[in-house]
């Protein structure tokens, strides 16, 4: 398969330290980029993008910093794939069905998708579904569960640090 | 979203039409080609990428050309783009989770995958099912179906004068 933005990574495990931000509170780029060992220039293109999406908030000045925009249940791993990666289909269908010499140029004839890009959207379509039908809060209650204690502690002391 | 690879559609659309052929007849890649409005190189690479995978075989030489190589209800959408675009996930996952300076470097601490690698995936095998259960059988159902008459005899012509 095509495969989507590494952004997408990234975005997530941003969006799931963001999520365990005190109420008030933002984290400054500049930790996000430490805490996950990415670049921080990396990593404000992302960031940029989840700001634009409206996923997240970012406050300017000295005191600055990243926080969500809404609540975590509010955020669906779909919602971050199109941040990171737009909203246009996979599947490129460039009505090539047309093409054929002779065939007619009449429009009322292509009036219906192409039944190929039919198929090929109704399987994206479940992937979506399946996308949206997950959302931080779960990644938040995974972490709860299967984060090992010593790693969570060390993020948190990361946190805790840069937090404003 | 990230798009898959444009040669989806015209592979999709060459299968349907190798489809049709008749039993021990091939078509030459000019002929798919012309009947599609894409350049031969184009599509030359794309037909190699479905021979490679085994959904159709190239019979070379002045008498030669392509025909398929399996039943249409044994080609699935997926088949097709696994085909163009490869069998890799399209979500990247690159472990940032391990980069966060302080956490442990032991791999027992990491060998579950990612909680967030495992809720991508998840969704991206609803994706995958949703086009193993569609095949060229499907297509070629959809055709008789949908295809409009006059054009469905203008492909065919082109068919009957290029088939060998």
């Amino acid at each position: 398969m095509r495969r989507l933005g590494d952004g997408v990574e990234a975005a997530l495990h941003c969006l799931l330290v963001l999520a365990g931000l005190e109420e008030g509170r933002v984290l400054p780029g500049k930790a996000l980029a430490e805490i996950h060992g990415v670049s921080e220039s990396y990593l404000l293109k992302h960031l940029r993008e989840l700001t634009a999406a409206g996923l997240i908030e970012a406050v300017a000045g000295p005191r600055g910093g990243y926080r969500l925009a809404r609540e975590p249940v509010a955020v669906s791993l779909l919602d971050v794939v199109e941040a990171i990666d737009g909203r246009e289909p996979t599947f490129v269908c460039r009505e090539i069905r047309r093409n054929c010499p002779g065939k007619s140029q009449d429009p009322a004839v292509w009036r219906q998708d192409c039944f190929i890009k039919t198929r090929m959207m109704a399987a994206e379509r479940v992937w979506r579904d399946a996308l949206r039908a997950q959302t931080l809060a779960d990644l938040v209650a995974d972490g709860e569960r299967l984060i090992d204690p010593e790693n969570r502690r060390i993020v948190a002391g990361h946190v805790e640090k840069a937090q404003r």
